[in-house]
């Protein structure tokens, strides 16, 4: 396998640079790429120690390394742009454009893209992340009121990433509760759900992947048993369907994915904005 | 002030179309934007659809929309582009000249961009996000020999939406531990910290600013007092002096910044790769 360097280089955070930067290289999975982030390049000594930074690494490597930035100050990205390397310029080969269409010059600041901070949106992000971990688990499961949807599922479906990502991502207020083997056997909601059903969405899992999950957690335990974890989401499937909840299965999704699919069939929109 | 309409458009989760999208049009604070996600635009029919909510809006504007899309089946494109919009086109810009700079072409499978689930790097990012929970707020504080880093400040201070953050979007394991009064007034570290000086990072914050957050979460308390605040704040900046430990004021700090920030000043690097 071809071996190649990749560098997101941000006057920021580098989350912009690295996000996109990421997700361009994903579409070239016959190329293995070690990546690096470069950070908080705002000044010419920054830049100077980026290029000897990436130039070293193009002189012990066969093919010159990728760049990645999203650095707002031309002489910066001038400087940069003197490195031995594969430059794709995310700002400047839009924003320019989208100056000419929106009629109006955009604020050269530094990092604005994460600038934003304490408005109304980042604030409800926050509150969101705080409510999914004091709702996280089944705990306080008399604060549904709150929440734009609950997570429901057995142990280890993917409901605390989901629930925290969406918190993070979406500003939503997501609670999970756990399936219990009581609350299956009985075949019925859980008490402190019966009175939001309507929030209610499941996530389910293949047995395999759910005894490999436990494994890691507690190995050779009864619940991480094929026998059991069939067994348990063969139950809250029948639970989903007998209540009319919709689910989703987990396995073969990322966090983002389940998130995107959340939203997409429940019609949830977001709290600052419009939302598909 | 100005009002246009922006959409994020993508054949999968959405994520890196708005991501990319929000940080372009950050610059542009002069123009306030209403936005819009259409996920999962991975058909002709679904492109039709899409095609019909932008022209909806185009309709009743002064200003066509801005579409960012993320979209990599040609057809579906190109039955987007029909749409009275203006359209930055992520990957088409960038695909092409990558695959000339890396000499292969790229996969054009739908949503690869966060379809690598379940991976080694996958895994750790969800085990870690386990971890910051099981260690929010100084719970289980036996645990650190794990962490990456353990976040300490006063309570409120911004220790739990960073924490979090960086165990989803850097995969490392972030613990956070309060500084209580007790703590404070003795002007030591607490025991539980003390064997794992070199992990540590204080946030810090303004004292006007966390009497604003604590007084809305028990208004008119001696917890939100502002006397109260100056005074637990005080004392924590000496007790980072004394220790030598890093810290941070996050004031004026998205979650994002006070992550890069940790990230630049500790020198740790991400689980799954080399960073800076």
């Amino acid at each position: 396998m071809d071996k190649r360097s990749a560098f997101f280089v941000s006057d920021s955070t580098g989350v912009t640079a690295e996000t996109l930067g990421r997700s361009l290289l994903a579409h070239f999975d016959q190329i293995e790429f070690d990546t690096r982030v470069l950070r908080y390049i705002d000044s010419l000594e920054r830049a100077e120690y980026a290029v000897n930074e990436i130039n070293q690494v193009a002189a012990v490597s066969a093919y010159r390394p990728v760049v990645f930035e999203t650095i707002i100050k031309p002489e910066i990205r001038e400087k940069l742009a003197e490195s031995n390397c594969f430059m794709v310029d995310v700002f400047s080969s839009y924003l320019a454009p989208l100056e000419q269409e929106l009629q109006t010059e955009s604020n050269f600041t530094v990092g604005r893209g994460h600038s934003v901070a304490h408005d109304a949106a980042y604030n409800s992000r926050i509150n969101a992340v705080h409510y999914a971990i004091d709702n996280d688990d089944g705990r306080h499961a008399s604060n549904y009121e709150k929440a734009d949807v609950v997570l429901i599922g057995v142990s280890r479906s993917g409901k605390t990433p989901t629930s925290i990502y969406m918190a993070l991502q979406y500003g939503l207020y997501v609670a999970n509760y756990p399936l219990t083997d009581e609350d299956l056997n009985d075949m019925r909601l859980p008490r402190a759900l019966q009175p939001y059903k309507s929030k209610l969405f499941g996530l389910n899992i293949n047995a395999e992947r759910l005894a490999a999950i436990r494994q890691e957690r507690r190995p050779n335990s009864r619940y991480a048993s094929l026998n059991c974890c069939e067994e348990e989401i063969r139950l809250a499937e029948s639970l989903f369907a007998r209540n009319r909840i919709s689910s989703l299965n987990t396995t073969h999704l990322s966090i983002e994915e389940i998130a995107g699919r959340i939203l997409a069939v429940s019609g949830i929109t977001r709290r600052d904005q419009t939302e598909y």
